[in-house]
Order: structure tokens, then sequence, then C-alpha cells
């Protein structure tokens, strides 16, 4: 089940992805709480809305469906709760090929890498990262699998990780790479606007159980750039949930950037980052794909 | 002028610090229209309303004024807008002495160093802040200037970044130095629930010109451990807050802590880490003292 936040005559609303020309719109379904956005419907989320809508797409019962042709679908959380929190470092492949870029220091992380990514509004699939010429010349794409929280919860045990997921998403984590190193702490090279890109979609997690094993990739203008597999992340979801919500109330909607592959932009001699009009599609399987281009 | 955030019958509200028996409470005052949370009265904030409670000062008019006694003063801002933007190493003391304290590599940086607190709360005088234990040895201080920005805005230049500010707090940065160094990236150590200490009040930038020099500084138990003078910041206010907002669009209630002057546990030799039951009160001129025991 592909959850999704559309805009149809201006109003925000959440649906569900039937298929490429269909859209189940939520606030259509008796029994089902409308929710403003797509936080208030995580929050308020539970088994009985998962029966119900799975009722209504086995039923295939149109009357709730729209097309996809009539609305604009965003990023399924375009103002998330608070900064987006994201790991470092988290795949072998990617470390070794940051080492290479020039002062880089980075080593194998012996604990997760934690940094946050400012978002006051984050930007979905088909609209457009703004370049920054000004202020970069080292723009780069990171594919990551990102875990949507679902309820609130802290000191999480790893065997419980799985009930405080929602779903996942696709967040390419645009990256100023000169910025990450002249900050030193990485808060700024990630934090400019435009720079949080997720979508297309959440995928419920009854959808992909553990352990996730799925295949990610990202293309530039074409170009096979990453290419790699969840299951090559060095500490993995439940590690991650456990260790991060230690003494840390995590919410529901947080969001939550695992780290990406080998294949970014500095990772190429001599490097290939992001220019005007390139077009990056990130792609996760059960997922679905994120198309931005460069402003 | 010195607004506070407050609890009266369970409910939140948004009041002037008259004296420290009395609070002028702003839900009383026709002409200012009510705001559920210091982020609205913020985000609604202007000159008339300005005049308008400086008038009610002026006149004394009591029938405004409740009794601290009878009320609860909190954080004045509980529930932070997303992550606090914090600088490190920014008063040169203080990169002296991080130097000093065993496998940090710091220098006086070349540009802002800027990380985030997860602050889904933040606690105010009079809370406990939490010792975890089980997670941290090494638990540490810091005071900070706080800037609290008034309204939304990116590209902000030097000379025009007074417009945006719309006051000053104190933030006590608490901050567990073994996590901040274990997982390279401070986002961890810096964001434990309760690590996130604001007030006692926001004090309106009229009561504060350009430059600033305020006297700030920290006792545990008794002891003074930080003293120093916001005009010794590396990078000042205006410089932050026109390089922060390149790229990146601020928005009114924003908390930014300006980094700590010398004289935090690390610091010492032998480091004066915080225990259980320590009382760390923290001062800066102008604005008022925050004081928390370690529970």
């Amino acid at each position: 089940m592909r959850f999704v936040t559309f805009i149809q005559n201006n109003k925000e609303k959440v649906g569900v992805h039937v298929d490429n020309d269909l859209i189940l719109d939520l606030s259509l379904i008796d029994g089902i709480k409308s929710s403003a956005n797509m936080l208030e419907f995580i929050s308020g989320f539970n088994q009985e809305i998962l029966e119900i809508i799975n009722w209504f797409l086995e039923e295939e019962n149109t009357s709730s469906y729209i097309k996809a042709e009539d609305i604009k679908v965003i990023s399924p959380i375009p103002k998330p709760l608070r900064n987006i929190i994201c790991l470092g470092l988290n795949y072998h492949d990617h470390v070794l090929e940051s080492q290479q870029f020039k002062g880089n220091n980075f080593t194998i992380p012996d604990a997760p890498v934690y940094f946050s990514k400012m978002a006051a509004y984050s930007i979905g699939s088909g609209e457009e990262i703004i370049s920054y010429k000004e202020l970069t010349n080292q723009l780069d794409y990171e594919v990551e699998l990102a875990v949507i929280i679902g309820k609130d919860g802290s000191n999480i045990p790893i065997e419980r990780a799985d009930e405080y997921i929602f779903g996942y998403s696709i967040l390419n984590d645009v990256t100023a790479r000169d910025l990450q190193k002249k900050h030193t702490q990485w808060l700024k090279g990630k934090s400019l606007d435009t720079f949080s890109v997720l979508g297309p979609c959440i995928t419920h997690k009854s959808a992909i159980p553990f352990p996730l094993q799925l295949n990610l990739e990202t293309t530039v203008n074409g170009e096979l750039r990453q290419s790699s597999n969840t299951n090559k992340l060095i500490f993995d979801i439940p590690h991650i949930i456990n260790d991060l919500s230690k003494g840390i109330t995590l919410k529901a909607g947080d969001i939550i950037a695992t780290g990406t592959p080998a294949g970014v932009g500095m990772g190429f001699q001599p490097p290939k980052f992001l220019k005007s009009g390139d077009i990056i599609s990130c792609t996760i399987e059960k997922i679905g794909t994120l198309t931005n281009t460069v402003k």
C-alpha cells in the first residue's frame, strides 16, 4: 500500500496510489477520520484503517477513486515535523569512495553517524532542485531509504523496532559538498531550500517485511550512478531505531534517512557534480522513482 | 520587555515579566490578538503590539496583571518549531579548552560550525535535566545566547539582520561529550530529552541594541565556571544570520544558539562533569537566570 499526498483544488489530501492513473482519495471513505495531512494521518493510523483501505482496494470500489491526471502528487510529507534525521557513512562502499575525495578523513564508523537536515519543506517528484551557483559548485545527489516513524517512542528495543515504523520512502539527500566540508559539521551543506527531496509515496511497512532487501539506484540523465541494496547497510534499521531512541523520543512522522551507497558525484574521478538541467532519478524497489530536474 | 510563557489552569499563555511577583497576561489585553502560544505570538508580533504593551506597563494598568505565585513560568518556547540551530566553537577560549580534551582535534574555525539539537520539547528554569547514567558519564553544560528569529527570510543582508530578530534568550546546550564524540557528528550527544534548556524569558530586541555586549556566566553548585561576554563571539549575530540564511529560509520562531565560552566541564583538568543533584545556573545580562537541577 503506497500512500501519497496530493493537491486537489488547492487542498492538501492523503490518498493511496492504485495505479499510474488512479488514486484512492481517503477523504471520501467513511470510517476513516479525515486527516488534514499525512502527519495527522500517520498519528491516527491503526490496523482498522489499514483493513478498511484494503477492503476498498480489493473491491475496486471506484466511487472513491480519482484520476491521477486531475490532481498533483507532491512530497508525501511536504512540511516535515522537524529536521530530517540522517545517517552518514552507512554503506561500506560509500565510505571508501568518500575517502578518496580531497581532504575527507572518513573511516568506517564504529557507531552510527547522525546529523540532521533542516527541511521547513520538502519537495516531491517532478519539482526542481535549486542549483545555488553562487554558493556551491559541488552539488551532489544521494539516494537513501527513508524510514517514516509511526508512533512516539524512546528506548525502543531492537526486537520491537518494527512497531514504531509506519513505512518507507525515498529521500534524495541533496548536498553541497563544499559547504558540507567548509562548516565541518554537515548541517548547512545539507539544508539549503529544495535539498530535501522526498517521495513519490510512503509504502506501508506491511508491504516490506524485515529484513529489508531492496534494490536502490540513481541515474543522472539516464546514466546509472548508484546501484546497491539496503541489505548492505552497516547499521540496519532495527539497530538505528534502537540506538537513536536511547534517551531521545522519536515522534510519529519523523523521517530517518538511512544513508547512501557508492556512486555519488564526489565518488568519481574526476567528480561528476550536478549542473542546471540535469535530471536525477532515484529508485527504490517497492517504493517507486523520484525524479527531479536541477534548476 | 521580557516575554514569558506560563501555565495557568492547565492553559499555556504568553505574558510579560513585570517584576518577580507580577506577570502581565497578554490574553487579557484588548487590541492584542490572542495567541495560542509564543510561536504564534512571535509570528503575529508588530510595532503596534509593542506600543500597546508598553502603554500597559507604563500606566501600571494592574487589571491585566497576575501574581507570579499563581502561575508556572515554563520554557518560553516549550515546543520548538524544529531543531534548534546551534553554533559550535564560536568563542576562542572555548576552542582552546576543547583542544585539550582527549581526542578532540578542534581548531579555530574559518567558517561558522552549524549543527542542530533535536528538541521535541525544551525545558524551562526549575525543571530537571535527566542525567542518563546508563548512556553517558560526561554530562556537560554550555551557557549560550539564543537568538529568536522574528520573521521568515533567506539571503538576509548583514545590515538588515536586526529586522529578522524577535529577541534573545538563554540556552543551556546540555551535552553528553562521550556521545558527541562517539557519533562524530554532534546531533545525538546534543539531543537527549531534557538537553534543550531555554529561558527564563525572551527579552525583546528593543532592550538589547547592536552590538551585543552581554555578560554571560554559569555556576554549578554556586561555583563560577563560565564567565565571558557576547562581544567575544568569533562570528557575531549579523554575520551568523547573513551566512546561515544564504539559501536557507529562517522561520519566525527559529532558535539560533550562538555558542559557548570557556569553562565547560570538559575544559577542566581533571574534567568537572555534571552529576545527579548538581544545580546549574546560566545567567545572561538583560535576560535573567536559568537554573536547573540534574536528576
